[in-house]
């Protein structure tokens, strides 16, 4: 399986490039508080499995809500995700600074996900990604809406996060908590925003549906592209959404197996 | 070869995660109106050959009629078609139900494979896809018809299914026989339907055929949408599609043996 | 190397499956006039290469001059080519009939190779394929021309051949030598022809050379099509195209040893 | 890892094809002039990391000026860059000549690196590629902007060589320091500039900065094409441009360790 032997190699080579970081640097201690092991193991599968299914490279991040402390979220430190292990996950809190980093880099835009767990607590994950499939409909301002009942989650059409609006002149990053709230007002209930000339975010209420969620929003990206250079698109209505949508959530672990036997066995 | 060791891979990951099921569930019982073995392997190299080529994702499913009971038809359990093995494939009867579920879950459209099988005696193998590149043509109302010889069973070009027509507002799923009667209505004698906001369903009159056509059809529609672009097509026009679907029928084993190789050996 | 267990295990599989067919059927015999081993292991290779690159599927072949009997030239048995081996290499005279075909099958389309070699005695390879990135143009009338210097054997583009004016309404395939010369006649000394509703044909001094044409049409004709939507298209004149064609020349073996790596080794 | 064992297999593949070269030619002898092994070590990675993610094929090349003499520049013999290890590597001089190149072949091109370090002190490393995706923007004199905060190194766009203006009718390469200069002064102080009928170039100040931007010119050309397809494009701001470029600066070790573990460990 590729994906097996190119972790393994991986993890040999960050091993190799970075000595002065303790071979197995420890998971957050497994006190009560402590996440579950299910949990931090579904989060690093999520790394590997967006990397693995096209929809980040060596950059974009996802992140879960702890089970044990909804105040808390888990996030890799700052490294390419498909070479994340659990001993890379750190804890941060909700105004996006990490609990204890260990003297490891973190990401810049951790603040997106701060904002989303504070405005949202429904959401239990979110991923961040600059899929280039997706980035077209973000900077023509052309809404994404579903067009099959695979991304009926995109509802009435994912709204376009402006940063110029929140910010003036940036270097496009959300690397502060009023940028990052300025996302989280824009996303508001759906469960998809685009970033313009950046990306977008999906939220989810676990970690394989907000997983799930990116990569159809990804998928429907290049189909309804496709299509709106056959003619106009006949899309599902927000009615039919709303009910293929429902539908949808007892189908995805038929999807999250799959991503996971493809990405490969994990550390 | 990647697809082989993926699927050993898989089997293993699958047999963790469903500790609830016997490691090997019973095929269906070697009685005499069990279906041959063969029919049972052509099956499940089904299920490998349209993810490997890009057909069905963790969705979709793909069917047979029983060879000893034409009352009866052959589909795996609810999972990604990738996983199938021998141990998964489920009989059912030709209003959708299974024989015999053993416990395990089904396909909430299996009544897709059951229509055709009673409106077409002709028709021995059913797929289900929901195929990104054939997605737009249903969503925009664009006749699919060959744009050569290899696709020339698309004949004077493949109708599209409007389930609001045949059930108003709905989950977009054919989830019973009246919306999959209505389907079979709209197929007629094609080999292939689009199901518009849903994917497509090809119908041959064996496993290989099946398999083909939905493997050519995706094909077509990639092409179908790039010449568009590059101005007015000239079609195959029904006479050349006839004679071209003929002489293709000789044709076809040398495909399939191709996808066999590339699918890799399963279970 | 995928490619190289791909083609062990095809080889397995191929064996499997057809136990009527010696183990290791004769190749031409080592007499004077049996073409050299080298010229037979490029052509396996061509075989191969053209599937890995994509120009191929379970359809489309590729022929070899003899380099001992400039009436003869060798084409595989009826099969997919990237499960050819030297076992499978037969030799035909120039009316396109297999001097001795050990009772094998043989391509329908085999009149396309033959033709060629008689109109053209400075061709020495051919390539048949159904490349999907080519059809578009063959389907709208749209030629093919050098977008870049390593397509520049376009020249000052590439004839589009079209069935119905040799043969009324068939069923597309090449399939005796009055189509076949008709061929041959719209191809002139061009080194590529399209086919309307089917593919085309590329020519060559040598097998690599061939190949490399099949390869970089493909590549061409996804360039073109993409520039087509960006603007009008400032292509290579011909006088540029002449010269760039010359230089090139030094540097096939570069591409060909890439190729031959990545498909991997052979029987 | 498929492209461990890739590079692996090329390896011996290579080996076989050249007897008459030394198993081991010398790589530049270990004076206090001669480049550090790490130098050499990251050129050899970017070669197959460029092919790796698909900028170059059996054609393009990247160059690292000498981190001992600023007058020398690295390159490797005339080979297609999957296939490069560093005894393939030779030491070139500014006016693009070899040191000693152990009478092997070298590149035609070669003038397109010595006139870049010519013109541009601040530039550590160069790469050449014929990218299918950025093409059909020289073909059309579209330009290149960034649509997005990874690709911030185009800055108000990257200009467009045209070898007509400055050469007359050629086949098209860059073959001497005269055409070389012409293409240094359009690339002005740019990252990257576009070759009509040929390709690109991008400089930067180190070898993972250039791969770097090599592969994201490619995929800004992707996002670019695309959009440009759904109505006007809002490109980042110039001023947005360089303050996404300075942030950027920090972030690229991330990719270039991904890409190192997905292309494999070399030799």
């Amino acid at each position: 399986m590729p994906g097996l032997r190119f972790a393994a190699a991986a993890a040999l080579i960050v091993a190799g490039m970075f000595p002065c970081v303790p071979a197995r640097p420890q998971a957050p201690a497994a006190t009560s508080r402590a996440p579950a092991a299910k949990l931090v193991e579904d989060l690093v599968y999520a790394n590997h499995i967006l990397y693995d299914q096209g929809v980040v490279d060596g950059f974009g991040h996802v992140s879960a809500r702890s089970d044990k402390d909804p105040s808390r979220f888990l996030l890799s430190r700052s490294m390419a995700p498909a070479l994340v292990t659990s001993a890379d996950i750190l804890e941060f809190d909700l105004n996006g600074e990490p609990v204890d980093a260990h003297g490891r880099a973190v990401f810049l835009e951790r603040y997106i996900h701060a904002a989303i767990y504070r405005a949202r607590p429904d959401v239990k994950a979110v991923v961040h990604s600059h899929s280039p499939a997706v980035i077209p409909f973000g900077i023509t301002g052309t809404t994404l809406r579903p067009v099959y009942h695979v991304s009926s989650f995109l509802g009435a059409g994912a709204p376009i996060f402006e940063i110029r609006e929140a910010g003036g002149t940036t270097d496009m990053l959300i690397r502060d908590n009023k940028l990052a709230d300025a996302l989280a007002i824009t996303l508001g209930d759906h469960s998809v925003v685009l970033m313009r000339g950046h990306g977008f975010v999906a939220a989810g209420d676990s970690v394989p549906q907000a997983v799930f969620r990116a990569i159809y929003t990804e998928v429907n990206a290049r189909i309804q592209a496709e299509a709106s250079r056959l003619g106009p698109v006949n899309f599902l209505t927000p009615e039919e959404a709303a009910k293929a949508a429902a539908t949808l959530e007892t189908q995805m672990p038929r999807a999250w197996e799959l991503w996971k036997a493809h990405a490969g066995k994990i550390e």
